[in-house]
């Protein structure tokens, strides 16, 4: 036997390994029916999607590295809780592809739509987890004050996430912004970020 | 060397972080011969197959998880015996794409014997593992009384299961609802499950 | 910093439960073109492939984790020789797709020579890992007794594995039957099957 | 909570052996238009571009390894410098997959820029990783002398990656020919390299 939070993160980061490793599966070799260069170029929306989606995959795992340097014990819940995020990332891979196939075309809205909005679902994943091991007192009791800055970093998330999805009726590209701006935003460790707060 | 079974459960973590990440590949990026979203529309039982799947696999790993709480100590038969279940739980990605192709269509009985056949060997294999276990004493000896609780959720499931699968000749939407309803059951930690036993 | 061996242990387990877990996707769903039961019959060479690799990958790791229950140090030339043999164990699904594609129709030769190849070079990876390590003393100088029993049984290995690629060009299903004999040989422990050796 | 670089080296591990056994899945089944043997022996390209990258990727773990010996204590710079090494990681397999297409075809040059262009900035994201954890003092104090040992070897990487690189131009067999022996370079431990420097 394990320790108990040990066996979780390492589940986790399986999880997280593989979905961001996985992105790279979304490029591929350009057709035969042009010279390689112009296909290689015209491929930028896959290239910018795994990038984008690399990214993202990255600061959640930086954030669930963050949540459990604080959570010291577990319970049936705290499981199910991270199954639920877990959901969330291993999806990340399909609004991708969905982006890469349709960002500059006709179809970009409703591809923008599920791209922005997987992310409002992780935002909202991400604080049921948080306030899941903050109410039942699952968290290191010495880490109260990072703890606090981190409930209040994410309390605006599924907020700014939200307005970004509405955002994508007006402009795509200006969704797509707001998007990778959020991204940095909780990339920040939430002491500095909340410096002010 | 790392202690026995913390190197079972990582290699077990390693399957089913894979097999629950994997699933999202069976959801395709719908071909562009409609609109975008009448294609996204049109994908449902894709949907619906995913979410039941990652639901499965992750009852799954709480169970594996469970289970590995108790169990102290390895021998070579024990190997064998989590082998047996891992080779169910990577199996799953194959039933759950083969529903996906069929829910709703003329051919659907065939998948959902499949579909619900693979969680009647599931619950043969996890019997397995944990009778080989208790057999052969490798249990933690203070844990006495959740083990036997265990015991007790487990002898049922093969029969449960056993039903699910024969329901499916008689309704498949029926079948398919309790397999979900089974899942939710073996969600629950059995000292709650068990309370009146 | 972890534990030196732990890392390559992790790393380990980390490619075996990828490979072990990705050969599910060489069983795609029956195209649509015939009832599907008929479709999930055809396709039983699939379905021993499977099963066969599923098989052969479990016992390497379980041989993997005997070994290293008796690898105490590492040095830079175990990095590699355990990369060497990993090599072996990521390209199975490979010749696993390739015998399910031609296994009963005119070309299983090939592919049966290949499959059998595979587990040949197999073979001789496990015996340069194992002897590396003897050879620099990097095992637990307690383990003596059931080392040299894992010494005897690996010797015969490749011989073995080079009979049974022989055997391909006399008849295939009895070149796979024995393939699959070797494997039950090397999933017992050596202890056992070299008590009277 | 799991002590810090422990899970940075677990979540990297994890990314490695992904992308390392995905490498096998760009090895098809070649189509049944011609005898299996003759297939078999046409897509010699596939087997170099995937004995180098698996070769290249397992010499990248063991250089992460050998960091992180010397690693000892982690920041929220360090995930990201982490980040971006694994992200040139996963792209791995596609200018593998770009080079197996090209090799010895028209269209090969811009392939081998692709893939020589990778490992300028794998060079490249290597050195970040390494100067911010020396430059942070993260490193054990006690590994002085071969920590200056490795910023030695490293130095020189994204200046011969870079000469790699422009070779492409000249000729794609001597830059690869070239790459090749830069990853046998960076595979010696680099204390046997710099006996002399």
């Amino acid at each position: 036997m394990q320790n108990e939070t040990a066996r979780i993160e390492a589940f986790s980061d399986g999880v997280y390994a593989i979905a961001i490793t996985l992105l790279i599966l979304e490029i591929k070799v350009p057709p035969a029916t042009q010279p390689l260069t112009r296909g290689l170029l015209a491929q930028w929306p896959s290239y910018f999607a795994f990038l984008v989606s690399f990214w993202f995959i990255g600061v959640m795992w930086v954030n669930h590295h963050r949540l459990f340097t604080h959570i010291r014990k577990a319970d049936n819940g705290l499981l199910f809780a991270n199954l639920l995020l877990l959901l969330g990332v291993t999806v990340v891979p399909w609004p991708t592809s969905l982006l890469a196939a349709h960002l500059g075309k006709p179809d970009q809205l409703a591809a923008a739509v599920v791209f922005n909005g997987t992310y409002f679902f992780l935002g909202i994943f991400f604080n049921i987890l948080w306030r899941y091991a903050v109410h039942k007192r699952l968290l290191d009791p010495a880490a109260q004050t990072s703890a606090s800055a981190i409930s209040k970093q994410y309390a605006v998330g599924p907020l700014l996430y939200l307005i970004c999805l509405g955002l994508s009726w007006i402009s795509v590209p200006a969704s797509l912004a707001m998007n990778v701006a959020l991204a940095v935003f909780f990339a920040l460790p939430p002491k500095k970020t909340m410096a002010g707060g």
